[in-house]
This record gives structure tokens, C-alpha cells and sequence, in this order.
């Protein structure tokens, strides 16, 4: 694809500047993140009139209520950007860190040096606060970024551009090393995913349309975030308090988030009991349930369940929707975790270590879990500080990626003249 | 592109296989290992009749008398062969590793556990011993292989494949774990590097341009060994031994491999007192000399030198001949490093301890030394056992790729109940 002007400027830019990041001392690049938010409490009234021309032309343009409420910004979710940037800013520097140095027989002592990828090219939709935690992520791990977000969002973006801009300069560090794509034609996408010559990696956070097109699109490597199907298995071992406050969890606490669980899969040994008392708890939530032929047996005619077709246990309902599927063994639920899963999040519940250690070896997702519920996987939840995002590819970065997923590591080797015989 | 009949039902054993070799015991896995080298020494005679196959048929084609060479069994090869599969067994198995455990505050306790990739798929040239090499690390490392060597050595890795196939079925691993593609149509290297659903990681050994076709027409990502413009600079505060023996070294003790230097660095201060020597040594060796001005200033008109052109910078000569360069300073040297290098392995020879840190902070390349030999960059060296390859890539694996550059990781969450609030 042919690159216009514009964003082969973005890109030259970018290259340079990350020369200069990627040697950015730990001290200068945390006094950037606090000065990004000192700027964006600073400016606070010129990023709400911003947001508000946002929120303008999406009213014009009929965005949905839970949309348009996804990109207001509140004084709440100034203070959550501002804390986001004090947590990165806390976090130890990934750059530099020398680990596994042992010595060889011949002297050589030979470790490996964690380093910044080069520029990173990160795709989003509406919500604007990803402007600010893809941007520190990616300024803390010593990465030029190049951020492009949604075109809803556009003058929210900009001004936030604007608040990293003036942090970046306060430390002498060149405004080129967080560029925000000031024009929203989708051309442009295309451009910065073939600029094979400027980005290094492309990280797209979005559905999975966006995720999907891009990585068919993409000739640069891309960390993907796809669906996440995430399932809880109740175990006949199970603790049934357990149980039922982790599958209720998983479920209710959010519905549109991608660590959610869509399927409850449970022992056909305790199905009986505990589904009945479980049921009761979703229908209280309001959630819409499909059941297998099993499932919709135990719980008899009264119980407001519906038949699963085999569709239900591909979907990612995102919504108070939840397919239920009683199985003989851990061996079954392994089986369906892995033919119908998205390799995202799956958890047992259970108090046997033989199985649970069965379940975690052999459950192929990014996250394995035991007695714990589906929605703490994140980066926040697992001490990473922040994410960029939750990759469900096996190479590189799998799970939540945080700064550590934006690095790569080289080897480095001490040598006292040693020559090779 | 579309799928033979042959090559998908490679693709599903093949993923089928993976299943059982990932979960297969570190005892199983060694078992095996050493019983493909026992099983290649009882072959020896048959081994030697189908390696005889391949070599007629290379004179016949005309084959040069270095690749004749590289083809041919010899007893010394069986032997590093059998040593190799014994090394490999000998490894700490990196499946199930669990990392990084620790706990948040709310008590679940979060880490990082290493996996299997799944299928990987090689594709080398002529040498039939990557067969074992690669074989051996893949089926140590978890996943199921698809080998594709070159059609000159089909023979012997047929020969070879029969022996791994001994070795799997005597641990009632099954055969399709290691999978030797049958036909050296190279159409079947299109069909490998774009089956997604059977294969999850591409590794191409060889040259340049066997490379570069297969990264630009893959669909599966590739971890790529590209070329390797190595370089060695002598800094001004250089112990002079110390700098003769490794510039000797890293270009003399082998020519046609990765890790050589193809480009030597020299300090200004210090050239007109090392080069002479070091350029006697050099053309002592047979080596063919081009150098920047002024090393050719430095070195007078009876030095048998000429002139580096632009691309004798950019040249990867895998040959008895060197490019010279006299620079001012270690920032010079990391710039040309970083502009002209192939970031494969780059050394310097210096006591000064700040200049060693700045060139390797600075140097971006896979492997950055102080005071050894370039030659040093690989796996067996490296300790890693062995490698598939030297990956010059930065995502996933970097440097030499041995057992752990061929998995990945999930995380792994203990819960006690815990859900999100």
C-alpha cells in the first residue's frame, strides 16, 4: 500500500524518536508521566469543551446511550487517567533489566538485557482514556507509539495528544514519541498497518471486527486481543459456597467485558444441586439462559431456560446472556474449554489438587484459573500496573500485555577475551 | 492457497499429535529422545545407504564439493547427532515451569506457566542433521513438528525420520509427533506456510532468500534467522591482546557462518598502533581487506587493502574477506552498528567499564558482547542445549532459539473463593 505524505511523516518521526525513548533514563521518563497528568488536571476545562464536541457530533450522529457514555469524561475518570499514570510511573522499569546471567565454563557470563520494541503502532475505538494508558505503557517500556483512535472520539484524543505533548517537553524528550493520528479517514489505518519500515508492532484494541480486519490487513506483526469465550467449571469436588459466588460473579458483575464468562459448565455429580440455587441467582440478575438437554432436564419445566444450540457454546453474548452445560467429567470440561473456547480466561472450581492440577495443565487459554472468578483477568488485577490489552495469540505476549509485553529482551554476554576453539 | 489431500492430512496429525506430546511426562519425552538415537545407530548401515542415495544424486546435478560435503554422513556426525538428542534429554523439561508466582493483596496468588507452542513447522536446506536437531527440540519443548528439508538430503532425513518414528513408538508417543514431509515439491512449502489451522509457527533455516520468500508469502508468523553482519569494535581503551585474538577470531576460526565478522571497527586512537599486526594476521589467513579512507591511509600503499565501497557495509560476505572501518568514537561505532548491522551479534573490546555499558545499552542487536568473539553467538554455546535457529527477529524470541524460544506462557491464577467487587 502506498503511504501518503502525512503518515510517512508520522512514521520517520516515530523512528527517530524512539532512538531517543529507548535510551530515555528511568527518571526522565517518570517525570513525563507525572507531567502528562499534572497537564491534564492543568487543562482540564479545555479537554472537557473537547469532549463535548465529541459528545456533539455523536448525538448528531445517533451513537447509542452506552456508547456516548463511554466517552464522557467525568471528573471521575480524570482522576482514574491522572492515577493510571502515578502507577506506571511506580512501576520498576523493564528497560535494561538484566536476568538469567550465569557463567559458562569458559568464562562467559551470559544473561539476557530487556529492551524496547521500537515503535508501536496501537488501533482503538471510542473510549478515550486508552489514549493515555497505551501512551504511558507504551513511553515507560521506552516505545514510540503511534495511537489512532476512534474517530468518535477524535477531539477527546487530540486534546489529550496535547496533554502528553507538554509533558514530553517538559523532560526535553521529542514530542514525536507519542503521536496521535490527527486525521480519522480509515486510509490511514491501512498505511500504518504496511509501514513495515516504521512500526514494529501493531496492537488493536477493539471487537472483534476491528481485531480481525486488522490482522488479516496487517504485514506487521500484530499482538492480538480476540473474543474472549471465558468458562467456569464446577467440579464435583467443588466448594459450593465457592461455586456459586464465582459463577454468579463471573456472569453479573459486568456483562460487556471480554472476561466474562458465556458458558457455565458443571458437574453432572453436583448439577442437581447446586444448579437449582444458581439458576434462581441469574434469573434475579435477569440474565437470559440456554441450557443443554441435560441442564434443561435437571431443572425441570418451571425453571425459564431455553435449549443451547450448538451456536451458544461459540458465542461471546457481551450481554446478560449465559449457556449452561452439564458434563460427566473434568476430562469433558477440559474438551469443551479447549474445542469451544477462545483461549482467553477459564477457571474451575474445585478442592481436589489432583484435578485442579489436571485443569491447569491442560486447559489451553491465556489464563488458568482455580477458585477464582474469570473477571480478574486483567492487567490491573494481575500487579502489571496497566494494559494495553489481553492477547489471546501464544507467541510473544499472551494474557494481559503490560509493559513487559511490550518489550523484547537481547542476550548479553561478558567475555575476558575468550576466542571460540 | 489451497490444501493437498497430503498436506492436510500432515496438518491433522499433526495437531492431533500436539495434543498428546503436550501433555506428554518429561520422562516419556526423554525416553524417546534417546530412543531415536539408539535407533540411529542401529541404522547406521541403512542410514548410510540412503545418505549414499542422496549424495549420488547431488554429483549427478552437480552439486558443489562444500554442499556434497555438508550432505555427507560421516561417523563424527552420527556421533554429534546421538550426542546432540542425549544433550537435549539431559535439558530441564520448560513445560509446566511455573514463574513469577506471587500474590496480590486480595490473596489470589498469580503466575506464569510455560506451554507448548503446538505445531511448529521447519523448513531447512540441505543438512539432514537440523532433522534431529529440530526434531528433538520440538518434542522436548511440547510441540508437534512438520520438517520440510531440502529435496537433496530427502533421503537421509526420510532415513533419519524413520528412526525418530522408532523412538516415539517405543514410548507409545505417536508418529505423527515428528513428521518429515514426504515430497520435495515446493509446492508443499506454500501449502505449510499458510495452513493457520494446523500450524502455529513457521521456522525457516537457510539463507537469505529462502527466508525472505517464506516471511513474505506466510500467513502462519515466522521466526526468522536472517542474516548476520557481525561486527567487532576496538575501542581506544581496548586491551591489545584481548582485541587481536578476537578480531582474529570472529573472522578466521569459520567463514560461512551467521556469526561471523564481515565488518571490523576500529577506534582512531588506537589504529595506527593495532592495525598493521592485525592486518598482517588477516592476510596471513587469506583474508581479502577493504577499508574506509582512512584506514587505508593508515595502513600505507604496500598493505594489500582496497577500498570499502557503500555496500561492502551492507554485505554479508560469509567469505575470507573484511571491511575496515577507523571511526572517532563508541557513539560512531553504535550508529554504524545500528544503521549497517543486521542486529545478529555485535562485539566490543574495551577495560573501559562506561564504554561497555553504552554499547550495551545502545548496540540493538539479538546478541551484544564486551571482549569475546562474535563466533560465541549460539545456542550450544549459549548453554541452551541446542537451537533451531538465531532469530534476528524482536517479538517472541530473540538470539539463539533453543527449548524456550519454542513455547510460550499461560498465566495461572490460585484463587481461595475470591470474586471482583
Amino acid at each position: 500500500m502506498g503511504q501518503s505524505e502525512y503518515m510517512r511523516t508520522v512514521g520517520v518521526e516515530a523512528r527517530k524518536a524512539s532512538v531517543q525513548i529507548c535510551r530515555a533514563s528511568t527518571e526522565t521518563k517518570n517525570e513525563a508521566l507525572l507531567s502528562i497528568g499534572e497537564a491534564i488536571l492543568a487543562k482540564r476545562s479545555a479537554l472537557m469543551s473537547a469532549n463535548e464536541q465529541d459528545l456533539e457530533s455523536g448525538r448528531k450522529n445517533g451513537l447509542s446511550d452506552p456508547m456516548l457514555d463511554r466517552l464522557t469524561f467525568t471528573d471521575e475518570r480524570f482522576e482514574i487517567m491522572v492515577e493510571g499514570l502515578r502507577q506506571v510511573a511506580a512501576l520498576n522499569d523493564p528497560v535494561g533489566e538484566i536476568t538469567d546471567m550465569s557463567y559458562q565454563p569458559n568464562g562467559l557470563q551470559i544473561g539476557k538485557m530487556r529492551t524496547p520494541l521500537g515503535v508501536i503502532g496501537i488501533i482503538f475505538e471510542s473510549r478515550p482514556n486508552v489514549t493515555i494508558d497505551a501512551a504511558s505503557l507504551c513511553l515507560k517500556s521506552g516505545n514510540a507509539a503511534i495511537l489512532r483512535g476512534g474517530s468518535e472520539s477524535i477531539y477527546s484524543n487530540l486534546g489529550l495528544a496535547g496533554c502528553i505533548e507538554l509533558g514530553l517537553e517538559k523532560v526535553g524528550l521529542p514530542a514525536a514519541v507519542v503521536q496521535v493520528v490527527k486525521d480519522t479517514d480509515r486510509k490511514y489505518v491501512g498505511e500504518l498497518i504496511t509501514m513495515n519500515e516504521f512500526v514494529d508492532v501493531i496492537v488493536p484494541r477493539g471487537g472483534n471486527s476491528l481485531v480481525g480486519r486488522i490482522t488479516s490487513e496487517a504485514t506487521i506483526p500484530v499482538i492480538k486481543h480476540l473474543d474472549g469465550i471465558c468458562h467456569v467449571y464446577i467440579d464435583k469436588d467443588a466448594d459450593m459456597e465457592k461455586a456459586y459466588a464465582i459463577a454468579i460473579n463471573a456472569k453479573t458483575q459486568r456483562y460487556a467485558v471480554c472476561n466474562a464468562m458465556e458458558t457455565l459448565l458443571v458437574s453432572a455429580d453436583v448439577a442437581g444441586d447446586i444448579l437449582p440455587r444458581l439458576v434462581a441467582g441469574f434469573l434475579e440478575h435477569g440474565v437470559e439462559l440456554r441450557g443443554c438437554e441435560k441442564t434443561v432436564s435437571i431443572l425441570g419445566a418451571e425453571v425459564q431456560i431455553s435449549p443451547a444450540k450448538e451456536s451458544d457454546w461459540h458465542e461471546e453474548y457481551l450481554a446478560p446472556i449465559l449457556s449452561i452445560r452439564t458434563l460427566d467429567s473434568v476430562e469433558d470440561a477440559v474438551s469443551h474449554i479447549n474445542h469451544y473456547g477462545s483461549k482467553h480466561t477459564d477457571s474451575i472450581v474445585t478442592e481436589n489438587y489432583t484435578t485442579a492440577r489436571q485443569f491447569l495443565q491442560e486447559v489451553d487459554s491465556s489464563s488458568v484459573m482455580v477458585n477464582a472468578s474469570t473477571r480478574f483477568s486483567d492487567g490491573f488485577e494481575y500487579g502489571l500496573g496497566a494494559e494495553v490489552g489481553i492477547s489471546t495469540d501464544k507467541l510473544h505476549a499472551r494474557g494481559p500485555v503490560g509493559l513487559e509485553g511490550l518489550t523484547s529482551q537481547k542476550y548479553v554476554v561478558f567475555g575476558d577475551g575468550q576466542v571460540r576453539q
